[in-house]
């Protein structure tokens, strides 16, 4: 547990239990940032910041869907930020979330996200001066930040693949294409989920229906919520382009197969014909006047390139060749 | 049939249908769950409860459809829950409940779940001490709480058949696959036809339109249609994943069929051409120069060579091989 | 033309066109189901009920669309029943429809429907002592309540045909498959462009904007609406389903082509080149040592042999075997 | 230039510019119907009239999005009217349509529409008795009623395409079905184009947003927005059908396909074998026993049938036979 | 950078920091067009105009997506204009615009763009006279009024792609047709969601929210705002056909396929058997009688010639000649 208490104009970070009871009671206002769960901080949080059981149930807990409950003192959010981790892998970073009066609570499941998070964050304490509640935008905002650029690098990984598939679409590097095309698919589906109920949560603050939140502030919590509006648009555009993609490819690997069905039938037309010319002239009967004609081999030759010819004119003719 | 009559602070629990009309006279918070049509029952639901003789109807029938009526001293409602039955099939359970001032009456078709939901809610009797409406809700809210995992063994399942594609696409167990990603498909636009309904009747609960919900129970309800609208959309999420999933299946079992066809190609071309010029030196002409030569054989060998060469040097080009 | 007549408590039956004339100069409650047109009903649309010309014209006449007109002293509606015919045909029944302070006229074009329905009404009569609205409640009730059961009648249907697919898909037979579901999709467009507008019509009665439509009846044109409604968002989940279900079969049809084509490309590559070496084998060359050799012809079976091998080697790595 | 001015009770008729004028002046009703740009009718519009030059220059102009514009003395309408041309082409009839309060004026860019409207109109000149409002009204309800028949048509088209569909797809008449199909749809994509635009100017129209139309008129512009509207949503559920009809030949010509590719690989499976036996007897090897045995010949025949056996029980197991 | 500043009734053009200045401290109208970035620009926005720095910051860099700030004293701007590059490219010019109570400051980041925009613009300087809003509408409404010629541009691209369909489609040639179709996708798709946030800002300009735009000028906004709404309408509506495109393109290339497909297997069906015909006859048993008769070899070509016209047959039985 790391806790920012605002004494006059300074910040004092601490790791006192203790202390922060202290301060909460002389209604300092605070960040508590929770790290690991241990009975003190259990403590901490049901006795002096007196939350419900269940909300400090929910806080160690992992649950899948955003969601915002409000009690009498204080709310409890549930959101998700997002981390492009290695690879194309995108994480999603449950952030646990108490707004009081005087103070903000949270919590990240993953260890490396919040240790980014209270980083980008210790550079801008002052926020506490202003109030618990802006300390939460602040939070809010900075976790809304990191979904754009993800649609961009999303938009990037497309149009590689969308370079590459005239040239791979049918042939058996063109599966890679595919798998990759389902994996952006995947992600973008479970973005959306998340970001679905996400929205719905933010535009419920930036409404101004939670006393929480002064009149004042809930323009900031509006330009979140606009922020994170735009980019649910923009990832619904992308999963059209997505779907689009993926008809380019299977439109191109149809084409190709058409060229390759088109081969097989122009070598079959030209070779079984002939073929079959020779297979007659290696018959064995007795009486086969051609067989003794001394032009027999070349009448038989003939009739191959003949045959051929005629092939090739009638492919010409259909625009097969 | 099986009554809990609140009497001061304790529950009573009786099968007797004349104790249930007693506490009924004296206006005491009761529950009636149903388990089988009797005429004492039939009874007691119309001369005691004076229920309507259509509403006594429909909740010994079966219906196929959520739907909500308001009656002047009671709702009657129709809602389903789910349960996964064996295997991955999802049993829809229809529960009838009608809701009075004292008293809540209830019956499940399916006995199985009828006996677990009953001890569920055994475990909870105090509610009726709140009043009808409370007990109501908590069954409600039990309802709606089996339908979100539902998902999740949704999308397990999902996943799974995701991870198998790129093996089995296009082979013969491939079409166990489809048949598994169609039944999926089935059950969730069943589901769905249900929710859409369900939905709609459980907002309404959640507006205070119906006399029968105070206005401090309308937040509770207001939570149960948030959960089930949140599980609605999560399932149109999950209906788009399908889809897409089906795409992929199709993808890559046409990209498997382009590869088949190739090698079909591949060897037609290769093998035709010199089994021709094999037939051709098979040709029974006396007059055929080569079948002299002393290296004829060695001739039509090399010439078999080359042709083969040439084709493979074609396919290279075409980035067949 | 059949009238019935309100006398006090009891309905007269009649078909004399003075007769109603009479009754409706008396202001009794009176419905008129028309059945040919004759210039006495003719007379009597026109004079003793004031009809206007354009309706009187419109109600022998057929139209394609739902629709509802407000005149001064009636509205006049035209909706549409519907009737499982033979077959899986599906007929809809146009239903003219004039309600007016104190009457109520019917016309149904095909006598077939008009007959069922009148037998039907005929066991309600009663419902002309509560008033002419409750009379085209009553019929408009009767005619929704035969929507839903169409549904259920496509649903088995669509079942049915999922059943058969993995057999049928692909093979002759299916074409008749893929024509149910073809034919199903026209009756199931053809029933939604009907009933977007059946829709909006019974919106429109149910919001009490009507003068012929009492305060105390709206609540029940509403529920007429409310059933109405449910049908269509039925419907449009099974247009959902039946696309499904064609993508199916589809599936279906392409997985067994997938398997037809390696079957052929294996026949291919195993036949192809073992052919090439009896071809060879074949030639006639007079310096052929192979030919001679004493175990020849063991050799080149062997060498056959051993191709075979290959091949079946080969389509087990890839899996095609 | 041909003039319609209400004198008293009767209407006369003018193509004179100065009478035109003299009438306006004068305040009487009238319908200036444009037929050709002159240096007169040009000075009429600006002098007479005092449209704004920018209305003059769109009048004569070609535009090819419907719109309407407000100005203070009148309303300028550019809306389209639809016409079946030879063959199935559709035309757009574009009608520009300026309504003042005593006067209409109105220019259709293609004479034969222009003529045949004029006739139409010809036989309700009284509708200039109760106001110009009401003219404008007849000439939109005359425009918006010749697009219900379109879809017929269009419908009838179709069916007749679906009907052919299980003979023709796949086969090379099919690619005429095909382009059928397709231009339907292109027509169709034309049509929505211009009738959402079209559609939401009726709406303004009707919502009596404009000066230039008085309340008691509204009601009736509603109408023929009620039609519009009906139109364009039979024109989406058509567009659907479409839809589906282009799956309907994709997926018999599939069908087909299948077909062709079985006996494909039934007629390569029986006769690439047998033409391998024959092959190898064909083989010029000294010590081949077989060839000297008497029933050699015999005996290569009856393998030959054994394998042809085989096959076709093999394809019977698998339904392809 | 260039500024026009109003001067009575004349407009002075300068590029003199100082003069700008100096007119803005005389609260004269002006519009500043930004060129480079110098420190004297610079510091004219910073301290003359008193801009927000992340306001300059945000002039000078590169955006992706249209926005709208409110500030006290100014409105800030993102929007894009769009122009057609050489080839089918398009391009997204990004306008920064500042629109304060007397001052107008734009900066376009591409040259050419600025310059053309500039020219445009100098021919209606008079519009100044009016107010710096009014400048500001203007260069809006010529900005969107260069996105409709587009979709024509569009269209008639797609036109000349659907004329050559039936032709290229499953050709090599159609390769580049399909590369065509899916580049107009990626071009309306990256249009679409730069105007789906343009549509908004307008939406909210035309809303009459914010101070800068007197309630005299919203309608003309409101005028931009629908000429962009309709717009948006159009590429929808192309967008659906870009589709229908690409699905036409498909079922052509799956008709030709069809063709191919039959073609071989005709000249399989028929030649396989005659080939193994002439195979059986190839045969070296020594006891064969038929190459003994003397009519044997006619004998063998009548079995080939009747096989193969069985085979016609038969396929012109089944329709696949």
């Amino acid at each position: 547990m790391l806790a920012h208490v605002l004494e006059g104009a300074d910040i004092r970070t601490t790791n006192s239990v203790a202390e922060v009871a202290a301060a909460h009671a002389q209604k300092r206002t605070l960040w508590v940032d929770l790290e690991e769960r241990t009975p003190e901080t259990e403590a901490l949080l049901a006795d002096t910041f007196k939350l419900h059981p269940l909300v400090i149930e929910d806080i160690w807990g992992d649950r899948s869907l955003p969601k915002i409950e409000d009690f009498d003192a204080y709310l409890y959010l549930i959101v998700h930020g997002v981390k492009q981790g290695s690879g194309r892998r995108i994480e999603l970073l449950e952030l646990d979330l108490v707004l009081g009066q005087t103070f903000v609570i949270t919590y990240q499941h993953e260890s490396r996200g919040a240790h980014a998070c209270r980083e980008d964050l210790a550079r801008s304490p002052k926020l506490l001066k202003k109030g618990a509640v802006w300390l939460a935008h602040a939070l809010l905002d900075h976790l809304v930040d990191h979904y754009l650029p993800l649609v961009d690098a999303f938009d990037g990984e497309l149009v590689i693949i969308e370079r590459e598939i005239p040239d791979k679409a049918g042939l058996p590097e063109g599966r890679a294409l595919l798998h990759r095309l389902f994996g952006l698919r995947r992600v973008v589906h479970e973005i959306r989920q998340v970001a679905v109920h996400q929205r719905e949560l933010l535009l419920r603050l930036s409404r101004g229906e939670f006393d929480e939140i002064p009149p004042e502030a809930v323009p900031f919590f509006r330009d979140v919520y606009d922020h994170f509006a735009r980019f649910t648009a923009v990832v619904d555009g992308y999963r059209e382009m997505l779907s689009s993609t993926v008809e380019a490819y299977l439109s191109v690997q149809s084409n190709r197969m058409n060229e390759v069905m088109k081969t097989l039938t122009l070598i079959s037309t030209v070779m079984l014909p002939i073929t079959f010319i020779a297979g007659v002239y290696g018959m064995n009967f007795e009486h086969m006047p051609e067989l003794r004609w001394p032009y027999g081999y070349a009448f038989a030759l003939g009739l191959m390139v003949l045959v051929t010819a005629a092939s090739v004119v009638f492919f010409k003719r259909r625009r097969w060749l």
